[in-house]
């Protein structure tokens, strides 16, 4: 189906048949690598770092020489499509994402305009084509994106959250405002993600860390309406190859059968729900990421073992699954840890493929 | 069944007749109130509110004068077990809290020793009887601990935590000295739940607020274990009267049929899971708790109702519903928005008990 020397990640993820389970990790770029930490110091802050494509490339590769990962993920931030709006993002010293002009009133949402990521994001674009390049076939490049309602919550309430006070009373309170951010938000998105796909990444994945901070009313009103419309609204194939879309709410378990309508390939799950009851509820029409609880990889070699086992005999037989974390890899994790991990999941996961 | 003015709540929770659903809210007394923000302040830090019975016995009542509440929740906090033992408890300001000696080691946990709670928690016990005093009868008084499981999280990283690296990583590689900890645990909660209903408290919750962040098979292992345990080692009657025992896992709704079989007498839900489909998972076994989004209370009176109503809908018609919020109350929400939410819960709810 592709030229590409290993294609188990998207094989899976449109329920083919693999020799093993193909595996990746979100955030596989990141601070536990000490190479990466290299880099990052070297290109000064966080955003330098995603705003320069050959260091963005660079990170984006460095997982791949240590592990036998099944697919590589774009370096970049959730947060690209709001700074690119001029919300102003920076990163204040061992705090998370801020913005100088959070989003509040019906008058900063009216002032927003939709990105066009060729000219304002034409970074990232550039890094992607670096990246496939770079690659050579290897295994294939995902791109992605944040969730209309995860970015926003960024954007409203000035940086990180514990409780959504802001965004959740402009939910409440004008609804109307808060739909009308969500759809510029929509919009970008699908011009975002549609740029990435042109650029050449194989897969995508929206990433919606907060939706399950919503009830199961409002997330499908205000988070996955919004993903829907980006599903509809991307290139689903590039040069006769199919680009699969997985949709990742975090905490979002309870309404797997709604997320199933959105179209979405594949549905990416946290470690809470069993696979095995995930997979019974969703039938043959989506295929499955996840599920393991990133903490799992302090523990020792033969814990981690343990563990893959039990999720790869809770799956079962049959097509249709990426192992992956069920969130981000912590940045305190051994590096020999993941060694451990990658192994175990594609030696432990033949018996399943036979 | 009591010579209580008001006995609602305890009907609801043994899924008995009521006339109107009743409500309660966690952290009803708490910093939302600008009356508890005035005695906070008299009281210095919060361990010597939590340790002056007539001031903790102010507080648990503030709430009653402002609202139509149907039960009061002893003031206190999750964290006086570890205290009594020696773990040195403080409340850095601004921050959550904190352990002077964090308990991380094997040779730490075999150094702890199970509380005693009428010698270590007396103030606890004298607040409690004098709560039921004052209350005089108008509504049943409640009392609580943290489960194991989410008490040692605080234990092991040394206050609050994100990713739990510590208490996983023990959990993991040591999981014979985890489940030492969570045993003395357990006996300390059974002991001082008990000499609670002992001095007076008339229900008593069980709090895992982080037992939502295992996956299935360690929440069995690590938590629910460990609440099993404590159900059936609690004094589930006293003069006569049942003491109804709530289990509440936030995050805890994938579980809700492993929850039931604790012998528990209600399940508190947080708002993620419609309460419908709660309620047909669960049937008649165990009535349920809650479960609108705190942060609902951030709508005018009119959304708030709304609100309301769908989860009272949600229910249906029937016996074994305890209105609540499916978490702690924010401290930023308007006192009078909580005179709208008591108040529409009682006058809609009439009709699905006529």
């Amino acid at each position: 189906m592709t030229t590409l020397k290993n294609d188990r990640f998207l094989r899976a993820l449109l329920k083919q048949d693999v020799d093993v389970t193909p595996v990746w990790m979100m955030r596989q770029a990141g601070r536990y690598l000490p190479e990466y930490r290299e880099v990052r110091a070297q290109a000064g802050d966080f955003m330098s770092l995603c705003q320069n494509p050959e260091l963005a490339c660079e990170v984006t590769l460095q997982p791949l020489r240590r592990y036998a990962l099944d697919a590589a993920i774009l370096f970049s931030d959730i947060l690209t499509i709001p700074d690119a709006m001029g919300c102003g993002l920076y990163f204040a010293q061992g705090e998370g994402p801020r913005f100088m002009k959070p989003v509040q009133t019906p008058g900063d949402v009216e002032a927003l305009e939709v990105i066009n990521a060729e000219k304002d994001l034409g970074y990232v674009l550039d890094a992607v084509r670096l990246i496939r390049k770079e690659l050579n076939g290897s295994v294939p490049l995902i791109g992605f994106s944040g969730s209309p309602w995860t970015v926003a919550t960024y954007m409203v309430e000035g940086g990180s959250s514990k409780e959504f006070a802001i965004i959740k009373s402009m939910m409440m309170n004008t609804p109307t405002v808060m739909h009308e951010l969500l759809e510029k938000l929509a919009l970008s998105v699908i011009d975002y993600l549609n740029a990435q796909i042109d650029a050449g990444v194989q897969a995508v994945q929206i990433f919606d860390t907060w939706g399950g901070a919503l009830s199961a009313h409002a997330y499908r009103e205000f988070s996955l309406a919004y993903m829907n419309k980006i599903v509809a609204g991307l290139n689903r194939e590039k040069d006769g190859q199919k680009i699969p879309v997985i949709l990742f709410t975090k905490n979002g378990g309870h309404w797997l059968e709604a997320i199933v309508e959105s179209g979405c390939d594949c549905i990416g799950l946290d470690w809470t729900l069993p696979i095995n009851e995930a997979r019974a509820r969703v039938g043959d029409r989506v295929s499955l990421q996840g599920n393991m609880d990133p903490a799992v990889l302090y523990g020792d070699a033969s814990a981690i073992r343990r563990e893959v086992g039990l999720i790869l005999e809770q799956f079962g037989h049959g097509n249709g699954h990426v192992f992956n974390l069920g969130h981000g890899i912590h940045q305190h994790v051994n590096p020999d840890h993941v060694t451990a991990f990658v192994d175990a999941v594609h030696e432990l996961s033949a018996q399943y493929h036979a």
